[in-house]
C-alpha cells in the first residue's frame, strides 16, 4: 500500500512537472514567435555593420552593436572581454584562365582565409588537375613542380547531414597548399566546399605547414570548377593568379561581448549560450554566424519578457574570432579558469539560422540520459534529435580546459553549405520563423537544465 | 528449446529484413541525391511552362511536359486521363486607396481566385476595417451597406506548424465576400494568408454563397495591409477597386498525367503518389505544386534507376485542377471506381519542396501501427513524425468514394506561407537538396509498403 502511494505521488509529481514544463515551453515559443527581436536584430547587424572579419573596423562596430543589443534585451550585466586577434587582409585578387593558344579570361575566384597571396604580382603556370590526394600522391614531383594544382574534389551530396560532406572535403582547403608545396607546386586552386547549384566561391580558413613554401590558394564556385574540369580534360590550361592577401603578424585588440541574467537560486552556476560575432570578409555573415548571435541575445530577452526566472545564471556570449583563430573562445575559457567560475553547460549555435531539429551533446552518457528523459517536450517544436555528439568551436576551449559539458543546436543542414563563407550569406537567405524557432529551442533547453538542475 | 529456436529465427529474420531495408533506403537516397532529375525537371516546368492555371494554354503545355517527363523517368505506361475543368480569368486589376482629402494612390493587390470583378469599371467606396468576424457581426447593417470591408485578420505566427495558421485564417478569404454581402457590403479586401515579412499579396480560392450578391474580393500583402490598418485607425479611407476577373461557365477539357511501373508480384495492387500540375496564375507554381509533381515522377525514376522492383504497381499522378475545382482528383477516383481498381494507398505531396519531416496518414490505427514499426528506418533521413493525420486534396475523392488509405508528405512548414499563391513562388525559392530529400522519403515509404505488403 505504501509503495503504491509513493508511486502514485511520484507519478502525480511527474505529470504535474511535465504539464508545467509544457506550459512554460509554450510560453517561451509564443513570446519569441510573436514578439522576438532576433530577426530585426539580424537585419541591423547584416545591413548596418555587414561582414566583420576579426581585426577590422567592422568587427569593432559589431562589438558596439552587440553590447547595445544585449542591453536592449534586458541583460542584468553587459561587458566586453578583451581578446587579441590576428588580422588577415584580402586586398585585390584575380584569377585568369586560358586554354591552348587562347587569351586569358577572368573567372570568379576567391582567396582562402589566412592564405598568402602573390604580393600583387602575377603568378602564371600550367594547371594540373587532380580529383583527390591519392591522385596527387601518385604523380611524380616533376609533374607538380612549378605548376598550379587544381584539387577538384566534389562535395559529397550523398550525405544527408551536410556537415559530414564538409568534414569530408575540407582537408583540401585546409591543407592543400602545403601538400602541394611539398612537391614543388607554385599555387593551388580548389573546388569550393559547396552544395550550391551556382557559382559562388566559398572562402574559409586554411593552414600552412611551416616546413614548406607558403603558396597561394584560391577557391572556385561549382560552375567555374565544372568548366575548368572540362577544359583540363581536353588539354593544358594555364592560370594567372594575382592577389594581395596576407596574414599580418601584429595582433589587434578586440572583444567578446557578454550579457547575463543572474540566476535566481544558484547565481554561481553558469550556463553559457553563444555564437560568434566575427565573420569572413564577404557577404553579411548572416547564417555564419549572425544568426547564432541574435539567437543567443534572444534567449536573454525571452527570459526577461516572459518573467521566467532561471535558477542558474544564463550568459549570452558573442565570441570574437571563431573563423581564423578562436582567440575569443580561448580568452573566455581562460577567464573562467582564472575566476574559478562554475560552468554547468555551454551551448553553441553556429550551424545557421535554419529550422531546429535537435540539440547535440558532448558530456557523459549519464548526463545525456538525464536530459533525454525530457525530450518529448520538444517534439511539438520540431526538435527530436538528441543523439548526436555536438558542441561548438567557441566553447571547445571550455570543454578542453575545464571539462565543461557542451552542446550545440542542430538546425536543418540542407542549405547551409550553399551560402557558408560566400557573398550570398546575406540577411535575405534567413527565414524569420526558422531563425526564431532556433531561439525557442535554445531557451527551452536552457530553462529545462536550470529548472530541474539537470547539470 | 523449440520456442527459443523459433524466437531466434524470428529475430534473425527481423534483423536481416531490417538490415536489408536499411541498405535499400540508402540505395534510394544515394540514387536521388546524386543522380535525381527532379530539380532539373522543376526548372523546366517553372521556366519553360511557368504558371499554369486550369483551362489555360499553359496548363495544356504542362500536360505535355508531364507526359514527356514521365517517359524520360522510365515509366512502363504513360497516359492522359480526361478531366473537364473550370476556367477563371483574372484580366486587368487595380486597387487605389486615399485618405481624407488626399489623392488616390495605387497599391499592390490581387484578386482572389474564382472572385467576380467589377466588370472593369471602378467600384469606389469607403472602407470599414474589422479584425475578425465577431467585430464584423457586431456592426449594424447601415455601417456596412455600400462599403468595402477590410478583413484585417492576421495570420497567427504562434502556431509552430504553419498549416494550422492557414486553417485558422483562410475562412476570411474563402467566405468573406458572402458574409459581407449578406449585410450589403459592396466589396472585400483581405490581409493575405501570409507569414511573409514582405508585401506579396497571396491569391487562392474563394467561394460565393449563391444567396447573396457576388461582390469582388482582393488581397493585400502584409506591408500594404499594415499601412491600411494605420490609415483606417486615423480616419476614413476610400478605395477604388477595378477588376475584370470572372469565372466562365464553360468547362475546358484538360487531363491528369499518369505514369506507372507495373508491380512485379501484385500488379493489381496500386499505390498512387501524386501532386497537382495546375497552379494559380501567378509566380511559377514552384512549391505549389511543381515540387510535388517532380517528386512523384522522381519516385518512378528512382525505382527504375536502382533496379528495385516494387511488388505493387506504383503510379505517379499529376492531378489537374486542385486549386479551383478538384476535377482531376474526382476524375481519377471515378475512373478507379468504374474500373474496379484496387488502390492500397494514395500519398500526396502538396506542402512544398522543403526538407521532409514526416509522413502523415489517414487510415485505421491498426494499419498506422503496422507502418510505424518501421519508422526508425527513416530517422537517418530526418523523417521522424508519423503521428499526424494527413492526406491530400487530390486524393481525398479516392478516400471518400473508395475508402482508400491515404497519406501525405510533411515537409518543414516554416517557409511555405511566405510564397504560397504569390508571384514569389518561383524556382529560385526551392532548394535542390530539400526537394530531393522529399522524393527520397516518398520512395522509401512506397518501397516499404510494397515490399512488406503493409497495406
Amino acid at each position: 500500500m505504501k509503495l503504491l502511494t509513493l508511486v502514485s505521488v511520484a507519478m502525480v509529481c511527474t505529470l504535474h512537472s511535465s504539464a508545467q514544463d509544457s506550459l512554460t515551453f509554450r510560453k517561451i515559443s509564443d513570446e519569441i514567435l510573436l514578439h522576438g527581436t532576433c530577426y530585426d536584430n539580424l537585419r541591423v547587424l547584416c545591413k548596418k555593420v555587414g561582414n566583420r572579419l576579426s581585426g577590422t573596423p567592422a568587427a569593432a562596430k559589431a562589438v558596439e552593436w552587440g553590447a547595445k543589443a544585449m542591453k536592449e534585451a534586458g541583460a542584468d550585466n553587459v561587458w566586453l572581454q578583451p581578446a587579441d586577434v590576428p588580422y588577415w587582409h584580402r586586398g585585390e585578387e584575380s584569377l585568369m584562365l586560358k586554354t591552348g593558344n587562347g587569351n586569358y579570361k577572368a573567372v570568379n575566384a576567391m582567396s582562402l582565409g589566412n592564405s598568402e597571396g602573390t604580393n600583387g604580382r602575377p603568378l602564371e603556370a600550367a594547371i594540373v588537375m587532380v580529383h583527390n590526394y591519392d591522385e596527387f600522391k601518385a604523380l611524380p614531383d616533376e609533374a607538380i613542380k612549378g605548376k598550379i594544382i587544381f584539387f577538384n574534389y566534389r562535395f559529397r551530396q550523398d550525405f544527408v547531414f551536410t556537415f559530414n560532406g564538409y568534414s569530408d572535403a575540407v582537408k583540401y582547403r585546409w591543407a592543400g597548399p602545403s601538400v602541394a608545396a611539398k612537391k614543388g607546386a607554385a599555387g593551388v586552386i580548389i573546388r569550393s566546399m559547396s552544395t550550391g547549384v551556382d557559382d559562388f566561391p566559398h572562402t574559409g580558413s586554411m593552414h600552412y605547414n611551416d616546413s614548406f613554401k607558403k603558396i597561394p590558394e584560391m577557391a572556385l564556385g561549382n560552375y567555374t570548377a565544372d568548366s575548368l574540369e572540362k577544359y583540363c580534360s581536353r588539354g593544358t590550361v594555364y592560370a594567372k593568379m594575382r592577389s594581395e592577401c596576407h596574414l599580418t603578424t601584429k595582433m589587434v585588440r578586440s572583444y567578446n561581448v557578454i550579457g547575463e541574467i543572474k540566476g535566481s537560486l544558484y547565481p554561481d552556476r553558469i550556463i553559457t549560450v553563444g555564437g560568434h560575432l566575427d565573420s569572413w570578409d564577404v557577404g553579411e555573415g548572416a547564417h555564419d554566424d549572425g544568426a547564432g548571435c541574435v539567437q543567443s541575445i534572444e534567449v536573454l530577452r525571452a527570459f526577461k519578457a516572459t518573467g521566467i526566472r532561471p535558477k542558474y545564471t544564463v550568459r549570452a556570449v558573442l565570441f570574437m574570432n571563431e573563423e581564423n583563430g578562436l582567440k575569443g573562445g580561448e580568452a573566455y575559457a581562460d577567464s573562467a579558469a582564472s575566476k574559478h567560475e562554475y560552468h554547468v553547460l555551454a551551448i553553441e549555435t553556429d550551424a545557421g539560422g535554419f529550422s531546429p531539429r535537435g540539440i547535440g551533446m558532448e558530456m557523459s552518457e549519464v548526463k545525456k540520459d538525464r536530459i533525454r528523459t525530457y525530450k518529448d517536450l520538444f517534439l511539438p517544436y520540431g526538435v527530436y534529435d538528441f543523439n548526436q555528439d555536438e558542441g561548438g568551436a567557441d566553447i571547445s576551449p571550455l570543454k578542453r580546459k575545464l571539462d565543461v559539458p557542451v552542446a550545440g543546436l542542430l538546425p536543418d543542414s540542407q542549405r547551409y553549405f550553399d551560402v557558408h563563407h560566400t557573398n550570398n550569406d546575406v540577411f535575405e537567405t534567413v527565414n524569420h520563423r526558422e531563425l526564431k524557432l532556433g531561439a525557442v529551442a535554445l531557451t527551452q533547453f536552457i530553462y529545462l537544465i536550470s529548472q530541474h538542475e539537470l547539470l
